[in-house]
């Protein structure tokens, strides 16, 4: 990579917005690349919660220039034997923890290299035990951004840990992935996933969707309506100016009926 | 407008900070005008409340250069027939959907021209029903940033939507039409819709407000006070190190009785 | 100091993220100082806690290049007798009101020199009552990132409010400075404050946690450990994938026992 005139770094954390942690994270970064634009995807994924930050990261980094870093921070095995890596893309370059947190990412384009980040050269003289995101992941994002080959951070890496949709027609059987802002109800399924989306239905608890709908304005305000959503074709379930979520009390991880004929 | 040196695009939406959704927005808005400096108003407006989105945007527009571009997505009609529209005026250009999110601050200010944005060349190539945020107004107030002349996004239009303030000085009474972080309410009366701004009493239940106050300091600790805010000199209500909206249970639409003599 | 290439802005303050305050400072600074690239360390410090604001500061400011300003505006006194002030230091420019929210990160540095922000000249026109953020810091950190020398801005101070920590280990009483986003619990003990960090155990309540451990993945999920912090050697209480503040019952300002052989 050559650098950019306009390097970009996003950052995807589960560090909040209260403390100094993105802060410190932005100083060592500008300290490395001062022309860096910085990013905020979200600091707000609950703890440690690997899918939610994998998801997010899944929903936005394609909009980027292929040029853009993307440094991903929900690292609950900090300090441990964890590996830390850097992965280049055809769609941009990703940097974190090897738990998962790239991979739905990364499965939607194509990986040219991925290393461990091995070399201390690139990171924080003094690397801390629990806060790598200051010590590791944004020094290294702020020299990839700067035009750091990838190949010079560490060794080469090809099993990098993924994780899965669990969707599992055979058995009528949707998981839910992410519930959003709005409270609307993210499924693991898509669009072109339906054999027939003409004629699906949606069950959760006692409550059928019978059809896709185009958008939210398509119901009466307060009614229920399963789309296909702007987020990668994902099938969503909503309620029109209210919270489906709350409705149906769906959360990440359960699951809905889905039947068609 | 020809491009500047250092294009703004400020972003006001109600899509919270925990999803990729403001994450997807900026990179559109990063593809199209890489120089673009990407500013966020807020994003936590509450889903679907245009006053509120349309007060923030009426506090803080007018501290920018004019050459600033607001994106305001607050959007319960999106994917329906509901129009979007830019709007030049002499302190910034704007952008969302025509429900009067922009109209309190568009009141401020001198309108050049107005359109509807029906050029799809200037959006997403495919624009999903439910997430012009990303594929509409993004990349439209993008263009703007980098100069695209706004009579080329679409047909001029005229009469847009306006919210208007209610305040009935008749009857004596001000309308609550924010409440901010800290708990003080702000009305909708000014400081020059007062006849008499030295004898004027506000009262809400059985707490009567009987002066205008300068600031915080002029009473003590944990007690109320009237006085002219720093937002375009509405007439807040506060407690000193405490929270009037929670002691006097006022929220967004409440009155309050305004008397003089 | 001169005029910088890649000014850099930080904001921290207690505004929250719902109002137009922040995005009307921006605007302030972007009218200014065009260029200026502003970060936000937090906008999230609970209203009026000058505590909790110095401590962020405290924990991010070293890791930003010298010719940073950070703003700070936790400013209970807005509009009374206090002193606004800047401060210049080996690392970095500092603007806020004079009532100890700046001192645990000048305590960090060296102080070349402090002025009282006397001169108009370089504040908005009409400076309100309430709301100095906007209207004194906001301008004040613009000029100094675009190079106006701190000596124009106002006269010399050198008597500037301190905090200062509380620790009495005569007494093996240490108190809690910070609980972090993930009920993590920073102690104002740091590690070369113990006299002997091999042989020394905490104590809240019934809970005595007896060594310090180096990482969270030292012990089982849902543990309680003490470990060296990665913010300035302080202290810290944390509980592996879990929330020791909530554990321990602990807040800000409460003592925790320290004891060693």
């Amino acid at each position: 990579m050559a650098a950019s005139l306009n390097p970009i770094i996003t950052l995807t954390t589960d560090f909040g917005q209260s403390d100094g942690y993105v802060g410190a994270m932005q100083g060592v970064i500008l300290n490395i690349c001062p022309s860096a634009k910085i990013i905020h995807l979200t600091h707000s994924i609950a703890p440690q919660n690997i899918w939610a930050g994998a998801f997010v990261l899944y929903q936005a980094f394609s909009y980027y220039p292929s040029h853009a870093v993307h440094c991903v921070v929900i690292d609950p095995g900090v300090g441990s034997e964890r590996r830390a890596v850097a992965v280049e893309t055809r769609q941009g370059l990703f940097v974190g923890p090897d738990n998962g947190v790239l991979s739905l990412a990364l499965a939607e384009t194509t990986i040219r290299q991925a290393v461990a980040l091995t070399n201390p050269i690139f990171q924080s003289q003094k690397v801390s035990a629990t806060f790598h995101g200051r010590d590791v992941f944004a020094p290294v994002a702020a020299h990839l951004a700067k035009g750091v080959p990838i190949e010079t951070l560490g060794e080469p890496v090809t099993d990098l840990v993924q994780l899965e949709f669990r969707t599992d027609l055979e058995a009528g059987q949707s998981r839910v992935i992410h519930v959003d802002h709005f409270g609307n109800v993210v499924l693991d399924l898509r669009a072109q996933d339906l054999p027939d989306p003409t004629a699906v239905t949606f069950t959760s608890g006692n409550t059928t969707i019978t059809s896709l709908s185009r958008t939210f304005a398509d119901v009466a305000e307060g009614e229920l309506l399963a789309y296909v959503g702007s987020s990668r074709d994902h099938i969503e379930i909503a309620m029109r100016n209210g919270n489906a979520a709350r409705a149906l009390d769906l959360q990440q991880g359960d699951v809905v009926q889905v039947a068609w004929e």
